[in-house]
């Protein structure tokens, strides 16, 4: 393996040296899995994004707290109920699910974090909860990957996983993740969440860094709804059990490799939720260039991956570039017609500020396919973009009527 | 009647002394009404606004320029093409609409004002549009009003109108108006096209300030899709047939009473428009209040219309306030949730940063209902502003499909 470079590989959340996971069905669902512990059996250094949702759920201030000295091993997680605009109850609940997984695990209980996804408004039933942390930190495994990335599913269709090995100074490291989507997908971070185990060596600081850049290029540009969620949380715990030198500094090779590896890893990740967004029929892939910035181009590809009116057409099959051209023009960047062009299924539709005519029955064929690719240049400058969702269908509307 | 005050009419667009239209069915549209011209048999003084689109279509451009002056007396429309992403073609069509209206009617070319609404980047069929131009011209009468409101509607289930008379100076003035909206409606002005014709006698300064005021308060507070469109106009004319003294200074008594008409009939019209959305079951009314600032309550608003699973979660009766909870705290706006209150159909859910506990049934009854009101108090200040939409339905996406 070359330096400068990772592998994808099979297995999950695990893959990592020194982790362990759990989980549990503890009837906070109707049914299935709908806990999740994910633990380091050594200590390890933490970085999270997480939701600037202005009524952000309780847990998220209970991570945010813990993981701020750039220390934490353990992540308790519950899928079913969100603990968003719960009050006081709500913030007592997620610190006590920190503290019983603290006493159970014995860790310090400021390196255990928090997370929760589900309905808004209601309170945790803690008597489930409770009965079932014990019973997760007595079944701490290597083995149970396929699981974590179950018990974190709600209107998830498949789970979503994601795993790549790199080197670093002379040393074998991996990382492994998962992830949820599915509604409320609009992160900013926008409901997902998304574990990181790496086993590599680094400093909290670069391993926020790196977490920050990452997140901004993924997660952050897909949309499935338009709509920021309470509970966003992207958390990478990295315990050093690679063995390799500590990178501390952000002209290491090792750094540009791990950062590499891990745009990857929330980038597949990413892509995987926009796939499975609710009610979701095909995948939408907005490639925005030209633009004089990456903001810019991030500005536009936004706008028409949450413009209601262009994904409705996409589930339609209709070949309604003008749709795209109306979002394009909404959108806060500042745009001039006359240089845009556009392009759906590398069919040219619109260039120079006049329409272009194509073959309708070419428009017909790259419709009627699963992913559409969007191709937008907005002949400024030099900088690009990526963003990704799904269409809209009646399904969406269906699923979320509850 | 007292002064400082108005009363709706019945009679629609053509209320107002001096004013006459014409509809056509020139095959723009599949079948049906698509072509109107509006028309003051004396000369007016308009005032309009347009969408911020930076894709905006091109008779919004020769609107724009000819209302420039504040003086224009005709109005074409056509429905069924929306004229917008049509390049240097669509600009030269756009033009060659105003011309032939002021050739056959005899106005100069800079009074006339082109409006035209549908789908995106098609070019107009102009021999249609040309053969239908003379003849319209020749039609004009007082008694089409009904026809009027028909022929701007697109995928509209129903026309939009709304008629006012008020005193200003001791004579009787009226105001018509008529609206199209449906789908794309998130003015800004976001497609939405809207005609008032009034005899009352005011500057053009005075008029412009005084659509500015109503608009920003109606059309800019109603959001079907959060779709801002390419072609919304709203324009007035006012050809002072009610012989008034000319309201010339904004603090005349006749300007305040034509204002609050103005608002009114705007602001009716706004709420047909998104009780009519595309596909749309149920009227949602968002009432946000302790706002600091007009402007922090109307981006609440804004939001909370804007978020698809709300607004799928009233079409499936579902009593989620925690959906407008994540709506709130994903505006820009700051808010604290210990201050917020929040209310539906009148029954608390949510107050001083805790749940509040509702009776189920109650709860189910307000959400069977065809108007929702949704009422947010923000705790921070004495603003508020209203802001309307409609549900989420599955019916959306497949109206807009195609």
């Amino acid at each position: 393996m070359a330096e400068m470079s990772f592998r994808e590989i099979e297995g999950g959340l695990l893959v990592a040296d020194g982790f362990v996971a759990s989980t549990a069905a503890a009837g906070i669902k109707p049914e299935g899995l709908d806990m999740l512990l994910l633990h380091s059996r050594r200590p390890a250094c933490a970085a999270a994004t997480i939701t600037t949702n202005a009524f952000r759920a309780a847990p998220t201030y209970v991570t945010e707290n813990h993981v701020a000295n750039g220390h934490a091993r353990t992540i308790v997680a519950n899928s079913g109920n969100a603990n968003a605009a719960t009050g006081e109850r709500g913030m007592t609940n997620a610190r006590r699910m920190a503290e019983l997984v603290a006493l159970e695990a014995q860790v310090p209980v400021d390196e255990v974090l928090v997370c929760s996804t589900g309905r808004i408004g209601i309170q945790l039933p803690m008597e489930r909860i409770e009965a079932a942390i014990p019973e997760l930190c007595r079944g701490l495994s290597r083995d149970c990957a396929p699981e974590a990335a179950r018990a974190i599913m709600t209107t998830d269709t498949v789970p979503k996983e994601c795993a790549v090995e790199f080197e670093a100074g002379g040393k074998r490291a991996r990382i492994g993740a998962i992830a949820k989507g599915a509604g409320m997908i609009c992160p900013n971070m926008a409901t997902m969440l998304c574990f990181i185990a790496t086993d590599v060596a680094i400093t909290p600081e670069l391993l926020q860094q790196a977490l920050r850049g990452a997140v901004g290029r993924s997660f952050n540009c897909i949309s499935v709804d338009g709509d920021m969620s309470t509970n966003d949380t992207v958390i990478v715990l990295a315990n050093g059990e690679a063995g390799n030198e500590l990178i501390d500094d952000e002209q290491m090779r090792g750094f540009a490799v791990f950062c590499e590896a891990l745009h990857f890893v929330t980038q597949e990740l990413a892509k995987q939720i926009a796939r499975d967004g609710e009610g979701a029929s095909k995948f939408i892939e907005v490639r925005v260039s030209g633009a004089r910035s990456w903001d810019e181009a991030h500005t536009v590809g936004r706008a028409v991956t949450r413009y209601n009116l262009v994904r409705s057409c996409i589930w339609g099959e209709d070949f309604n570039w003008g749709r795209i051209a109306g979002a394009i023009g909404a959108s806060d960047a500042e745009v001039d017609p006359a240089t845009v062009s556009i392009a759906i299924g590398g069919i040219r539709a619109f260039a120079g500020g006049e329409p272009v005519e194509y073959d309708q029955d070419e428009a017909d064929g790259v419709m009627a396919g699963d992913g559409i690719l969007i191709e937008i240049d907005l002949g400024a400058g030099d900088a690009e973009a990526v963003c990704w969702s799904c269409d809209l269908t009646p399904e969406y509307v269906e699923l979320n009527a509850k």
